[in-house]
């Protein structure tokens, strides 16, 4: 049974702007939403593509102008259109195992209330976990880790031994947390692996992304700090102190014993030198290559990385390059042809290039 | 028992060109290849490598010059190859599992014919499977998840709820489906994830390579479009929308709401920003980084990509620089001498250097 | 009870410079020690940190000042150090399950002695494992694989079909080894898949990183050489040949049918093209992009890869190119200005420029 527009407005608080019986059977975003269904409209550049698509209804923010196409206006679309979306579309009730009988379970781990362990999931010797945490079929916690309280582990993710999680962290699937650090040296003609004596801590409001790895330190804590979010295939190696609310995008790869400060930024691909510190706020571009301690609050860019603005100016020069060299050739051709006159002239003084 | 080179002759249906009783006792690549053996060269730029090699005898195309080594020749030489493998090394019978009773099927899932589940695999509620599809050890399909016929998921890959996977389609080991996408926004200093209510879909014949991740969409599907190949540790972000038959190289990545044609090419490393399209046939070179749109059939390389032919003319130039730039100091000073000379001459005109 | 400063330098056999009754709790490095701990010092440079430091003592080589603060001297510092580690943090006992009744172990895989199979790992038919191997949970060893005595797979790794791993191997978690290989041909528009009949061979000493994958040989094996090392996230492609003794760094990959020579280090990101070969000690710096063969003994940077001295000088040039550019342009004026006194003087000769 469709949901009308005018009930659609009630049900996300927004204003009306149209016929209140059009009848709604989905919500999906203006490049694939068909006709009966509502779509969003974050900004006003999406003027034009709400009149070419097949939408019936908008959900739009104030400043948006849907040229006639029936709206529902609302502060916070994003917001509206979420509700809308469940709505049509209702979130699975998640089914409850409680602890599966078919996970395997140490007699010694402590699990608090409401710990959710699915079926196949293992949890090691001494393994302590807070309440209300889900634990997904496959993850492999190992003897000695901390979980807090309201984390989520989903599928085949896998902690080593003594690892350390706080509340509320989300681990995405295949993510590897406390592996071995990539330290080697070489004695006899054979690399011998270093000391593998430290662990892995991540504080409260974390997220990693799947098939992420953090190795553990040498001796001490490699280290996630509070808030900061990982994407997927990141690399964090072994003794690393990351700081608190960083965005760390796909496939970056932070090598040992870097550190980071508060609030940094790191577009995808980027690559990171071991022992550099990255200061407060600063953002780097992807692709970047960072082989020194960048200051806080700067942009950087290329590899290796510069402050974005020097970045840029490189870019168009060498863009322009293969251009002045042609006219470079051209420089020199003419300078030769009047040094000749000149040296007609004064009757041959010896330069630099007759040498 | 040896087979003898008449025999694979008359196994492969190719031209026997040597003694038809030499013994053969198996079948490896001209590098490998050893006394007894039979290899292939499927060019004519590998007659020096075959001569110098201990292969007893060559699969050969009608057009490679063996020089006198005992050989077979036939049309396609590769299926011959394989054929020649799999007669001296034969393929695994495989076991036929059914749903093993140590899979963990929810009652809710719907199983067509000739379903293999593995030992220790995980099939959530209300998940669909497709006839003679296997799934391996360790894959976890969460709940909602629809599979085609004939599909192939290798051990302990994760596909999270509502995964749409088409028919034919094979997906690696460790290969995560469906994790959130890495969207935030900053709320009072901390980043609120955004909605995670979307899903993958990926059409008929595609291929998706081990530890491959492909994000879920923000309120509708990520696609992957039919027949495309995904190589080994991939990222799809969220919301793109990959187009028919592509070939996606290793550790490439592709930020969120990317689109891209159909045959588009990118080889290993390759970065595509979010928000653009790639058009249809065009080839991303590898470790190029795509910032904006790519027009129809384009061959782009370098970071940032542009035209192969402008890449490689930049590529030459900034090989060329440092001498370039020797000479310019040159040239510096020899128009320096020479302004010089022009200054003494006609009474020192005033010059831009000389402010 | 804390442990003695004279105690701790009995333990590792050391000198004792100080107080012998120092009361000492823990021990850690000189960015995270507290009060009451002992720290390292390895070389000299480390002086000023330790003097800033709060811990009580240090353990230092015989060339390090310790400025007065209390320490143990000895002359391998990290052997040292992991001592004193171990003393206050000791190993957890690792609990022996010996083949536990809830791993998946086909009839007729062999089993050596004293072989650790952890609960929910698999194990396939005709497998072959040597002794004193521990195989974690969720590992799924596929088919026809042998695995050699002393050797460790962590959770969740995955071999494929006739896998061989040699003694001594460390295989880390979600790793997939012997996945099919990327090799396409297009037949009638669409991508047929190339044979897949190879296999990996792995040499003994080998360790093998989280999350990375390596690809199967078409028709033989890809091989990774004795004692070579390999970080996470790592791409090798089907039929490489990787030599002895390499180092391989997180995020490198490496295309098909590339080989390598003996102690060949790549730093992180690299990339290698197929069929290429990299000389013996050789060293790939960060980022670069390899697409020729590389000699022995060279060090190479950039992307394209140059010798290190090359790319160093083009790097700088680069960085220097916009300023260069801003003198360009003032030569070209000032040359112009000249050309004009001299076509002035000599009545206007023609010049390229005017044609």
């Amino acid at each position: 049974m469709p949901t009308t527009l005018g009930e659609l407005a009630r049900l996300v608080g927004g204003d009306l702007r149209g016929d209140a019986r059009i009848p709604l059977t989905g919500a999906a975003t203006i490049d694939v939403a068909r006709s009966g269904e509502v779509t969003l409209a974050d900004n006003p550049a999406r003027a034009r593509a709400i009149n070419a698509c097949l939408a019936s209804a908008v959900i739009a923010s104030p400043n948006v102008d849907c040229g006639g196409k029936p709206s529902v206006v609302v502060a916070d679309v994003h917001a509206a259109f979420a509700t809308a979306v469940r709505h049509f579309r209702p979130s699975r009730v998640s089914v409850r195992f409680g602890i599966s009988p078919q996970a395997l379970v140490s007699s010694s781990a402590r699990l608090a209330s409401h710990v959710e362990v699915h079926p196949g999931a293992t949890i090691g010797d001494d393994v302590d976990i807070g309440a209300h945490t889900t634990i997904h079929s496959g993850v492999r916690i190992m003897a000695g880790c901390t979980i807090g309280s309201g984390v989520t582990i989903f599928p085949n993710a896998v902690l080593y031994e003594e690892t350390h999680v706080g509340d509320r962290v989300v681990i995405h699937a295949g993510a590897v947390i406390g592996a071995y650090g990539f330290g080697y040296r070489q004695v006899d003609g054979r690399h011998q692996l270093s000391a593998q004596l430290g662990n892995v801590k991540i504080a409260a409001d974390v997220e990693i992304g799947a098939a992420t790895t953090i190795d553990r330190g040498t001796y001490g804590p490699t280290v996630i700090g509070e808030g900061t979010k990982i994407d997927n295939l990141v690399m964090v190696a072994h003794n690393c102190r990351i700081g608190r609310h960083n965005l760390i995008c796909s496939q970056v790869g932070i090598a040992g014993s870097t550190t980071t400060g508060d609030y940094v930024v790191m577009a995808g691909q980027v690559g990171v030198r071991d022992h550099v510190h990255i200061g407060d706020r600063s953002v780097i571009g992807s692709k970047a290559g960072v082989s020194n301690d960048v200051e806080a609050g700067v942009e950087m860019l290329g590899a290796p990385a510069v402050p974005i603005r020097q970045a840029k100016l490189q870019m168009v020069a060498v863009a322009k390059l293969p251009e002045m060299r042609r006219q470079f050739r051209i420089l020199q051709r003419q300078l030769e042809e009047l040094r000749g006159e000149a040296n007609d002239a004064d009757g041959g003084l010896p330069s630099e290039q007759a040498a």
